[in-house]
């Protein structure tokens, strides 16, 4: 569960984002001096000659063996529709469309949405590749071990500090999972992760922005490159991960070994993930469930004089919008929430639709909605009191949500969830077809039919 | 100029990267319960619901045409070969290219090699787009700015803490650099630096390693992307720089925003790029320096009973190996330094070679100089004396070293250096060509002309 510490904020910063970006755009041409316009003369004859200079090195043969992996496009498909693109970026492509909708799996340890990264360097590399169901399934676990586990080690000093611990730790993962499927020997993997070590991607400043989802596509593949580079003999540091300048050091204060060395090989961190059942910040996930319980014995939004939800400060402090004027918006109230489970009894994609949003009866409801902060409430539960329109009272406490390790979505649930999702992109009778596949996976004889089932 | 300065290091760390590398590449199939593999299926099932379901967001849309952009390959060259690839990964190869011999350009105040993740981005965009030379150039010093003045910001804490900040910075300077060569108005620019910036690559520990040049290749193939991706209209934080979880406040402890925002469209941080004269480790210069100018006055190898040079402390700390036994040791050592300026006049690739390293007469000649430490001498100094066999002494003091901002390289100097590093791989009459080509940058109508000479 995420905290409020902040690492050395100055939040007084000045735009320089802005600054940077009107020099480039704006800049006249040659608004220099000649001495500067000569000083990148300079700079660009030298580079020329370093690089035609070391043109048959070997580090270039194995970089260019590696990107000629990605060649001729197309390689690899698009989740859900019809194009095929090289598989580096089907990976990019599929790690963004996973995580688009926030909707994806939750390692609660330390909040990594670890598929992303890795399933989606895995599929585009298993199509390609003709791997079997049961290789990628192998590689899924043990990739998503690797990340999970290193994120065990920096969670929560690293995450405080300001990474997108999906993408910080996806690199590796997906590089992990890539050299599995690639049948890559120790030696190798161990350059895998160590070229991956040099690529942590993802800064929390961009929640809210495409490039959250770009996070983890950017991760699978960065990750898939790296196994390939390590395949066709690029070489990183052995101990790129835990010497000093090492990755976890350098992005991390905070670092654990032992959640990399204890039950390695013995217990699997995938066995840890959760599915969200909500299209939502998990913080609001509590009061969506008791508002849906709410739904189930009978109560209608109609019949609400109020609705009290006392929860923990840190729901109000990541979720406390008010008034949301867009699903985006939405996705962050508790108030939005709990509308969307009295009237709906679910929060899926739909509910957090713009349309809903802003329907009047949606208003209205909300301003129904009075939260109140009680620390000795969990982060991650709920007290709700109906207080209806004749005077009574009706009180559902959550202290585990739907979709929490300790009570988690049913196999069923989570079809149903997926139908949700794909019945709109490729039909309800295809995705049941999909969803069968996927559970057969482990068994298919190649990844084929399945992708062949995924497209619009 | 690096110091001996480490964060919270931890050199106990165990072997991390080893242990994972062994559990991907060695655990059984299916070596773990049937929880744990029904966990996998459920992993999997909901990643692809999720992608599924977002197919046709406009994040994927957008993410789709920029990786469109990259097809058909070839669109782009790789320098000194005859080989085209798509233009993102002629990025990618440029950049590792030109930092393999770690002998590209300088930005002492930041040890930024600037050229690598810019130029190399720049390139492949303009070979493909078909940009004229100055657009090139235009784009070369506006890059270049934007990468050392946030790397100015967060210099020296940030390379302290671990990272290579060539890579880290490169990433927002070569995407800065492609979009104004694509043209991109503000708001654009602003979200292809914003992209980039959770992008920084390369760790120090990965120094000695062919991941140490991916750095650049890396980074310019992150910016060229982070570019074409703004192009198409995906979005990132327009604060992604500066905000308290944006990329500078994660990745450093120091940043002075005022190395951002002072003189900004005045200064031009390309002006005070340097060249390497030696291709090995800036603190060895001046002792190269010192010992070719010996030998312009006539003492030869063969005349010494003992040369006797003192320096600052860090010399020996970073360049102290004593007896190298290849080229990449002999790179960090001084008295292979000091050997080469004596023997040859100067310290090239060729002068780093394995079999001039391990030459008798070079190994005798190394064993005779003897480095002393006196921190009252300049890091980029040297005191040298040679003691001759007939007992006199010859004094040579080198404040500044040849290709130091105070004695920067002539221009001719550089071309004798291009010729040293091209002439082997395209030959000598097309390697003038394209260093003409090269100077004249500025007025070409396109880049084409250049790109043809640079090819094997």
């Amino acid at each position: 569960m995420a905290r409020n510490t902040q690492v050395s904020a100055d939040h007084h910063a000045p735009s320089v984002t802005r600054m940077l970006a009107e020099l480039v755009a704006q800049h006249p041409s040659r608004g220099w001096s000649d001495a500067v316009d000569h000083a990148a003369h300079r700079t660009f004859l030298n580079w020329l000659g370093c690089a035609v200079g070391a043109a048959q090195h070997e580090s270039v043969n194995a970089a260019l063996a590696a990107v000629r992996m990605l060649q001729p496009a197309p390689q690899a498909s698009v989740l859900g529709r019809t194009e095929k693109v090289d598989m580096a970026s089907a990976a990019l492509l599929n790690g963004i469309s996973s995580h688009t909708f926030d909707f994806d799996d939750t390692h609660l340890k330390t909040i990594i949405h670890p598929a992303g990264p890795v399933a989606s360097a895995l599929l585009a590399l298993a199509e390609h590749q003709g791997s079997s169901g049961r290789a990628l399934i192998d590689a899924l676990v043990l990739g998503i071990d690797v990340s999970c586990r290193i994120g065990n080690a920096m969670y929560p000093d690293h995450y405080d500090r300001g990474w997108h611990i999906t993408g910080s730790t996806g690199s590796v993962g997906a590089a992990a999972g890539c050299a599995r499927l690639l049948g890559l020997n120790v030696d190798q993997t161990a350059m895998a992760l160590g070229i991956a070590a040099s690529q942590p991607i993802g800064m929390r400043e961009q929640f809210g922005s495409m490039t959250k989802p770009f996070h983890p596509g950017g991760a699978a593949r960065a990750g898939l490159m790296s196994a390939l580079l390590a395949q066709q003999g690029f070489t990183a540091s052995p101990r790129a991960l835990e010497a000093p300048r090492g990755m976890m050091q350098t992005i991390s204060t905070k670092n654990d070994w032992s959640e990399i060395t204890s039950e390695l090989g013995e217990r699997f961190e995938i066995a840890f993930n959760t599915f969200k059942p909500f299209a939502c910040g998990i913080v609001v996930h509590p009061g969506i469930d008791g508002c849906a319980q709410l739904r189930a014995q009978g109560v209608r939004p109609e019949h609400i004089a109020s609705l009290e939800i006392k929860v923990h400060s840190l729901v109000l402090e990541l979720c406390g919008k008010k008034e949301p004027t867009d699903g985006l918006q939405a996705k962050f109230s508790i108030y939005h929430g709990c509308a969307a489970g009295l009237t709906f009894g679910c929060a899926g994609e739909d509910e957090f639709s713009d349309a809903v949003v802003t329907r009047a009866d949606m208003v209205a409801l909300r301003r129904k909605v009075v939260a109140t902060v009680d620390d000795s409430i969990d982060e991650a539960a709920a007290d709700i009191t109906a207080v209806m329109q004749d005077g009574s009272r009706l009180h559902v406490r959550v202290e585990h949500a739907i979709g929490s390790l300790q009570n988690p979505m049913t196999d069923a649930q989570l079809e149903a969830k997926f139908h949700g999702l794909s019945d709109a992109v490729i039909g309800a009778a295809r995705t049941k077809d999909l969803i069968q596949a996927a559970w057969r996976l482990g068994d298919a004889p190649h990844v084929q039919a399945l992708i062949a089932l995924s497209h619009s």
